[in-house]
């Protein structure tokens, strides 16, 4: 009855004896990537030498404009560039330049530490305080925010606390980390204008592959960012004296780009656009939803939301031993993670997690606590 | 009479007719680094999965160990990561901090666009002004400078340049990007503390292949750089409420970095560390003082230093119709660079460039210009 399993398929599976429930912390290996970066290397890099960045030159934005529809995003809206913790540094100095008369930056207290922590760096640097919580913005440059939880998988409702941002006169910049390639984020429909996110867990992209940018179309003539490199120069080749970025989505680049880092990129986004973020997100209600429906069998305790439209791609199971119990159920080949203090992290990524997996590490997770 | 001559087999030269004098802008591709990305795709992540982590969690620092002999550094002085643009804003952000009371960044104002833009960039971010020069530097806080000119490839005297600024108590960030994998530059014993580079060029890393930041054993408990992730924390997974900088090299790590782009960041630097430095060097003031010579015997004019001492990897020759020579040139198969204004640059890597491509390429575009 699971219309998407046959994208399993597209993937290299050596051993199908391991229950890998870590797709959301690094998503497996595409075919279509050994194909392509071979291709890369022998093809492109090897071949036809210098003469190859005629059509690397624009990579970052044409990688963009396939993740575009998958995150509800205009085609142009989007780059692939750098790391996460790059992308939300600039996005993040540059929505507080727009609001200079504010001097708070609000984040939540437990989001991923690279948020809080460059959040930290750029309040210091700018003579601004941090708050941590959203109840009041009305004094807030900038809201950082995930959509989706990484310890709980509890997802925000980025419509609403978007107008609630909008309507105090702060800036929001999203990290869509947990959230890209698994849940079906409408940014545009949501009024959301900034955003970041990885490509690496539910995108499949590779190791450290690298991150993206959303900058919303009426926002890229006016957002600046304070590392001004060579690849967000409007005329890149004519070494001007003088910086002047360009007006769209490029201004957000850096320095020379990692072909073959956004070719594994290319290649994971473009399995998810292929399969449709619909039927995606389906899946993994469906697969996490059938983990909460085993974990209350067997009467594990779980933080991660009943209401489906509220959970993203993983489900936590909540104990006192849980790094013990993490280490013993990878020992009995059930890949998954353990964060801090009390969670095992169980990821569902819908193009390859299959619901026998669910059942074998659930149960496998049960008979470990009994 | 060429010692190098067979390391020329370690690369995949599908064509031999090209004549491929752009290797100081885009490196060839390593045998190796074909196999080795297999196998990091195959055997590492479609099999081992988030595991492998367990081992590329310090590649930067492994890639950098090997790299430090090739440009005169300790180990555990040198990290390879993101670019050079987002390296060098780490570095001169963090050094200028260190000269609080010191209100210039010095840079030649012909120096690599990259370079002047993110000087620029900083400058107006933290009310410094820039001066192009460097007669005075009692004044300064940080000069920029790049070891090998872009266009010229005439080589600064280093030791000479950051005693000079250490007597007038200005820092000094190089730019190793022409000069890592073809001159045998000897940070340490010139007294740099503080430098970045490019690996995608003399080092053969690959398209946009990550950078790296060298910073001297004693300054890496000091300086503070303004983009704070998770990668420089000192207990990583703990996932702290607060940033604290590693003490080493890794404090100038930010988000997770490409596996792949440091793979074949590893594989080029390899080659080169095989080969050793001080043969490299001495074959690169070979062939371009053959590249010199055969400018002498058609008419052509250079503006490449003639002392061999004081060049880097490349021939520049200057001509009113560059644009149109390079054109033509590449047309016959001769692959190299124009750049602003009216230079045709020839590249020569050590590794893959013989004399006869020095000989057929200037022959060809004196046989263009006759």
């Amino acid at each position: 009855a699971d219309p998407l399993a046959s994208w399993r398929d597209q993937f290299v599976i050596p051993d199908p004896s391991v229950v890998y429930l870590d797709g959301n912390s690094l998503g497996r290996t595409p075919r279509r990537t050994i194909h392509r970066i071979h291709e890369v290397l022998s093809d492109e890099w090897a071949t036809d030498l210098i003469r190859s960045w005629g059509h690397w030159i624009d990579l970052p934005q044409r990688v963009g404009d396939q993740l575009a529809p998958l995150i509800g995003a205009e085609p142009g809206e989007v780059a692939v560039h750098d790391s996460t913790t790059v992308n939300l540094y600039q996005l993040v100095h540059g929505a507080a330049a727009l609001r200079p008369d504010r001097g708070v930056l609000a984040i939540d207290e437990h989001d991923f530490p690279s948020d809080r922590y460059v959040v930290d760096g750029i309040a210091g640097a700018t003579g601004r305080t941090v708050r941590h919580g959203f109840d009041r913005l009305d004094d807030v440059a900038v809201v950082v925010r995930s959509v989706v939880d990484y310890r709980t998988a509890e997802v925000v409702d980025v419509a609403a606390e978007q107008a609630r941002a909008d309507a105090a006169g702060a800036l929001v910049v999203w990290d869509l980390s947990h959230a890209a390639g698994v849940l079906a984020i409408r940014l545009r429909d949501a009024g959301a204008r900034l955003a970041v996110g990885c490509t690496y867990k539910f995108l499949n992209g590779g190791p450290g592959s690298p991150a993206f940018t959303f900058v919303a179309e009426e926002l890229q003539g006016t957002i600046g960012q304070p590392i001004w490199g060579w690849f967000s120069q409007r005329d890149q080749f004519a070494m001007g004296p003088t910086y002047e970025p360009r007006d769209d989505i490029a201004r957000m680049l850096i320095g020379t780009p990692s072909i073959l880092a956004l070719t594994g990129a290319e290649c994971g986004i473009s399995l998810s656009a292929d399969a449709g973020i619909e039927a995606i997100a389906a899946k993994a209600r469906a697969l996490t939803g059938y983990g909460i429906e085993l974990c209350d069998h067997f009467g594990l305790v779980t933080c991660t939301p009943r209401d489906a439209a509220r959970r993203g791609g993983h489900v936590s199971v909540v104990h006192p031993d849980a790094r013990a119990l993490t280490a013993a159920l990878i020992e009995r080949n059930v890949i998954h993670d353990f964060r801090e203090p009390d969670i095992v992290r169980l990821g569902m990524s819908p193009l390859t997690t299959r619901f026998v997996d669910v059942h074998d590490g659930i149960t496998t997770l049960a008979g470990l606590i009994a």
